[in-house]
């Protein structure tokens, strides 16, 4: 199995620098593939309430621990807070449903998925809500991201969660944070790839000790999925010529080479695949070192063009405004 | 004298859309530059505690008032909360200091200049401070924006201030200070030319009527007098072949019509001159229009290039990551 280093968060724990994002992981196939990924080497797990998955996720893990491939504590499990459950009193019954769902008794991370705070949707109603009221509408709650992360650092204090991440924050959200947290978060999450580099954001974090992960690493990729019209008119990264020419010479592919470029930066990633030749690549990306040049030149791909945009979907909660 | 229309504010209050910007207008002539703005017909004048010339401004007033050009009432007169004076307790007195340089007991429009909080530093010892503490380091406050905020909704009720305005505030932020305040601000100042339109900020704004104020809306052209790399290299919109054409086409200075694709789209301006013949030519902006064509044409300049950037200035405080 591929070694994986890991990269230690602020508060001592380690995380690992390559894991599996659940994003867009079928329901009927979830649990299959997280016992795969666990099997190939797979330990940390990117979920979240909004990925609709996290009970065949936790299906997936409690059967690789049932057969004895990995132990909890060797596990790394992300899930996130949804939007609408920013209000404080939301924030634990859900983590505490959420942590039900996985069958587990305390998350390695746990994520404020966006800086927006939505009106509260009884999870009896509709789980998980997506962006919508009960009545249909996207109505905003009046929770400040103050409340809702002082909510969260009462769930790390109890050791319901191990450490506390945000997720689409910019930086002057976290700058404005670090002046009434008690505790610093210890990792973000961001649309990250050499189209959107995000310099300025990663070496914030990095002054702070804030690890970075790095969503959609693959940049256009998945978003031509959801047939999103900037996504279909920019060239996939997997064709670039930069990207290719580098991953020929190291006779790896464009996807480990995207892959590499970011945690060689210490920038941790959280690819997924059906596949599994795939997903055991996608696992084997720090055998290999970029030259300096290599890292410069892919960087230098950057066009600061963002997929990710809540606008982009039609919600108009400019949180990139 | 030019006729220049207000836009009204989400408190009833009127604004006018061209003013005069402090920016940079030297002490020794600054009460003169105020004096002839005012005689030219400038109602709005734009200071700040960071510019510096806040008694001089008030001095240029005072004389105008004195001979009858004005009364205060018809003029709007704006200034800044210094980031060295976010803690909460600092905002009145240092509020009241900047009242009594202008001489005036109330201000039109304070705004938070920077979404950034210093470490106060007594008057006596430096003012304006600018970025450094008593002890010549740039050291943060504790302050987060919600007290700073809360501070300046106390001086809009006791009436010292007759509405409240963030600068360099980003979307994000905006919809975090919407959940928690208690007045919606009344204005955003923000940097705004063809080369930064900010499309989704300016329209966010609109949809929460708080009013749109752009700062250097000529471009690089404040910034190579600064000596800053970026705006050298970057060709000046006065250069530019769009905005010279239409220019052309209309018989106005290309300066004109910058102000005049703001000023059509309701974003107020605040450019200065010391040029006499250019002070008045920059307020006569609202008496021809551009077509949509041509408004479109100058916004798809756009390249997403921002000038005033802290970390352009080596100042560590990435508020635009």
């Amino acid at each position: 199995m591929p070694s994986v280093p890991n990269v230690k968060l602020n508060n001592g724990k380690e995380m690992p620098l390559v894991g599996f994002g659940l994003w867009k992981v079928n329901n009927d196939t979830c649990a299959d593939t997280v016992y795969n990924a666990i099997k190939v080497g797979y330990r940390l797990f990117d979920g979240a309430c909004d990925y609709g998955n996290e009970k065949e996720s936790g299906e997936g893990v409690a059967r690789a621990i049932k057969d004895g491939l990995v132990k909890r504590e060797e596990l790394f499990i992300v899930s996130k807070l949804w939007n609408s459950f920013h209000d404080k009193e939301q924030v634990k019954p859900i983590c505490k449903k959420q942590l039900a769902d996985w069958g587990v008794d305390y998350f390695d991370l746990y994520v404020i998925h966006f800086p927006i705070a939505l009106k509260y949707v009884d999870p009896k109603v509709r789980y998980p809500p997506s962006w919508q009221d009960a009545d249909g509408k996207i109505t905003p709650s009046k929770a400040p991201i103050q409340d809702t992360y002082a909510a969260m650092e009462e769930l790390y204090d109890e050791g319901l969660i191990k450490a506390i991440g945000i997720s689409n924050f910019n930086g002057a959200l976290i700058l404005d944070l670090e002046r009434y947290c008690k505790h610093v978060p210890q990792a973000l999450q961001i649309e990250h790839h050499p189209y959107l580099v995000q310099k300025d954001l990663v070496e914030l974090c990095k002054s702070r000790g804030i690890a970075v992960t790095a969503y959609s690493s693959f940049g256009p990729q998945s978003f031509v999925e959801l047939d999103m019209a900037s996504a279909k008119s920019t060239e996939l990264l997997f064709d670039n010529k930069t990207v290719k020419e580098i991953a020929e010479k190291h006779k790896k592919s464009p996807a480990q080479v995207l892959l590499r470029w970011a945690t060689q930066r210490e920038v941790a990633v959280i690819p997924k695949s059906n596949n599994k030749d795939r997903l055991a690549a996608n696992l084997d990306v720090c055998a290999f070192d970029l030259e300096k040049g290599e890292i410069e030149a892919i960087s230098g791909l950057d066009k600061g063009l963002r997929f990710n945009n809540p606008l982009n979907y039609g919600i108009p909660t400019p949180i990139f405004a």
